[in-house]
């Protein structure tokens, strides 16, 4: 048998041992701090160490293993993903690259392969932000920008981040020892499912990808006047809804002609009934690109569509943007050597932006950053029918494997 | 001072008066049955009796005033509309009607006018039917339509109607006794705000109505693929609320090409977030016309857009009929007598068909019927900023008054 493949069945059987840790019977959920998340990296720190890695819990919860260089001057590289998930998660959203990178590194040390640098495993303890309403919580302390105002932020329990490192035995005044200095930094490679339909399109089973998306957040309300759907004459109406319907149009007709990706995902009308004309409508949007300049005259452009369509509709429109994150782009040069290992692989070689928010964002600040996707079944992700094929997490282990001995080549 | 206009300030402190009488402390609401519309009735029994007519309160809750003619073998004209609301209603919904009625029909009574047909002035008990979920039950018990099965229909407190009666005194047995039977029948009038902005925008007081919309009701269900808002290119998405939204615009599109109105009054994203391609999308459909063929064909063509637009976007979808009454017109005998008062009383003529259903659609299958709408501040309606203007109450009773006495000339 190939043996990727028996490395993947052993990493699929760790996956399926560490998504068995669940809040819930039904489902997996892990939420950063609770006692499931907590029993899933007390297993994941049982591996790294069984796999013979110098492996702590750092004080933001991060399950972290090294294996050293003999030169203790060495820079080093991150291989990492994230192990706590969103409410009824798939199992595959950030365990995949961190079991995935526990067996790299298991490989690197039976193989018994030089290192010219360190390399730090680490399973990052928040990144999905469910509990508290943020993310990179795990990346923002090992990028050394953590943002001490964050401690005081409450759950909807009204238990404070502060209270919650305390309860997971860290030390809330220790978090800034936990940063990996800047001039520390080889690299940093993360493997993470595409959580997208292009790969499983495509019929391809990994991508490299070239940039995390910026994403524009923005709450829009439409107030037109509501009333009677029987008695006020089409042609004296203030839709709300009808002008929502436009704009929602517009988004897509735009997102298409840019090349960017453009979503209203939340609608809601005041006082709904289907006998009252719509008064007041309230939408999201959620605007993405792997380029800041691509989505600033996005949305510009989308913002003057919006108040055209609502001057013609005679409709008040209140426009706030709620949320910003600049794109990061990922390192050329570690991108030359992904892209040459896919090759010499003899896979077909695909790049492409991320549209959705990792550990590398936060990363970026301090570390060239590389991603590799894998295929996942439809693109479906954040829901138990999230799945990975065993031959796609095989291809995955050459990939990575030629990567590691390429940038150990490189130094 | 003008006449009419002291006959119209008396009209509105009986409706203050009527007003004032609510289940709630803030705002109008007098729901079918309930104590307030208990007292409602009783305070205009006594109106009525004062006011001189053969008064009671039939077994569905009617309030019922007869002013007979000298011929015991006359025909009975019925001036009615109903003193039942919406929650938080406006005062002149139903009550404007009632108590012109009662005005008019006192100063036949004053101006000793010799009545060639029985007049017979009702306050209906229930046409809005929030509280049992039906539509007139206080003139379909007059007209003879009263289903008997409606009985054992409950209230949200898990009431019957039946039970309903009984506490209001009436005899659940005895319904049929309380119709008037067909031939009797010489017409029904009734006053009621226009609910729509046609007059106000137009500066006229008063229309006569030519008939009232049949009702089309359909909920829709679109169902394409939920998807990360990031991940997903815009141009492999089968996204279920862009796909609402064209629908939407067609919709409006076509009411302004078939003159009628349709409305998508409500709408509901299945799990719904920002960051979500919306996966299902269901919305309400109210299609009125006072055409039938018109409506027909209105809605046909709707649901074959509907068809095309879901199959560009590979969605599918689900369309139930949920409701549908036919239109009804008014009679063109009592409509040319109204239309030569209006004209004589020196006002623009103005007809309009009706968005909204009323009693006269119930009382039609048995009677002809007629219609005057007064003009209420910009069409709002079933809302406490319902509002009409003295003058225009005073104008209406001019009209009304008029059409009587050309309906007695024409006997």
């Amino acid at each position: 048998m190939d043996k990727a493949i028996q490395r993947a069945e052993k990493i699929m059987a760790q996956i399926n041992e560490l998504a068995a840790i669940s809040e819930e019977s039904q489902g997996i959920t892990r939420l950063f701090g609770t006692s499931a998340f907590l029993q899933g990296s007390h297993t994941l720190l049982a591996w790294m160490k069984a796999a013979g890695l110098d492996s702590r819990i750092d004080n933001i919860g991060n399950v972290r293993g090294r294996l050293p260089s003999a030169d203790s001057h060495a820079k080093t590289l991150v291989i990492a993903s994230h192990i706590d998930t969103v409410r009824n998660a798939g199992k595959f959203d950030g365990p995949l690259g961190v079991i995935m990178g526990l067996d790299i590194v298991t490989h690197i040390i039976q193989s018994r392969t030089e290192l010219p640098f360190h390399i730090e495993l680490i399973a990052f303890s928040d990144e999905e932000g469910v509990r508290y309403h943020t993310t990179y919580l795990g990346s923002k302390v090992v990028a050394g920008s953590f943002e001490t105002n964050l401690l005081q932020k409450k759950d909807d329990a009204g238990i404070t981040l502060q209270e919650t490192i305390v309860q997971m035995k860290g030390d809330p005044g220790q978090l800034k020892t936990d940063a990996i200095a800047p001039e520390e930094w080889l690299g940093y490679f993360e493997i993470h499912i595409e959580q997208g339909p292009v790969l499983y399109e495509r019929d391809i089973p990994v991508a490299i990808v070239t940039a995390i998306a910026g994403q524009k957040r923005a709450e829009i309300s439409f107030t037109g006047v509501a009333g009677h759907a029987g008695t006020v004459p089409m042609h004296m109406r203030q839709d709300a809804l009808c002008c929502a319907a436009a704009f929602i149009l517009e988004t897509e007709k735009l997102a298409l002609n840019h090349s960017i990706v453009a979503t209203v995902g939340k609608l809601q009308i005041t006082g709904a009934a289907s006998n009252t004309i719509p008064g007041t409508v309230t939408c999201s949007l959620d605007l993405r690109s792997a380029d800041e300049a691509t989505a600033a005259a996005a949305y510009e452009e989308l913002y003057n569509t919006c108040i055209t369509i609502c001057s013609k509709r005679n409709i008040t429109v209140r426009w706030q943007l709620v949320q910003q994150t600049a794109p990061i782009a990922c390192d050329a040069g570690l991108n030359a050597l992904l892209a040459q290992a896919v090759t010499e692989c003899g896979y077909p070689l695909i790049e492409m932006p991320c549209g959705a928010g990792h550990d590398a964002v936060a990363v970026s600040a301090v570390s060239p950053v590389a991603m590799l996707f894998v295929r996942c079944f439809k693109g479906i992700s954040h829901n138990p029918e999230e799945d990975v094929e065993l031959k796609d997490i095989a291809a995955a282990i050459k990939v990575s494997d030629n990567f590691i001995h390429q940038l150990i080549r490189s130094r």
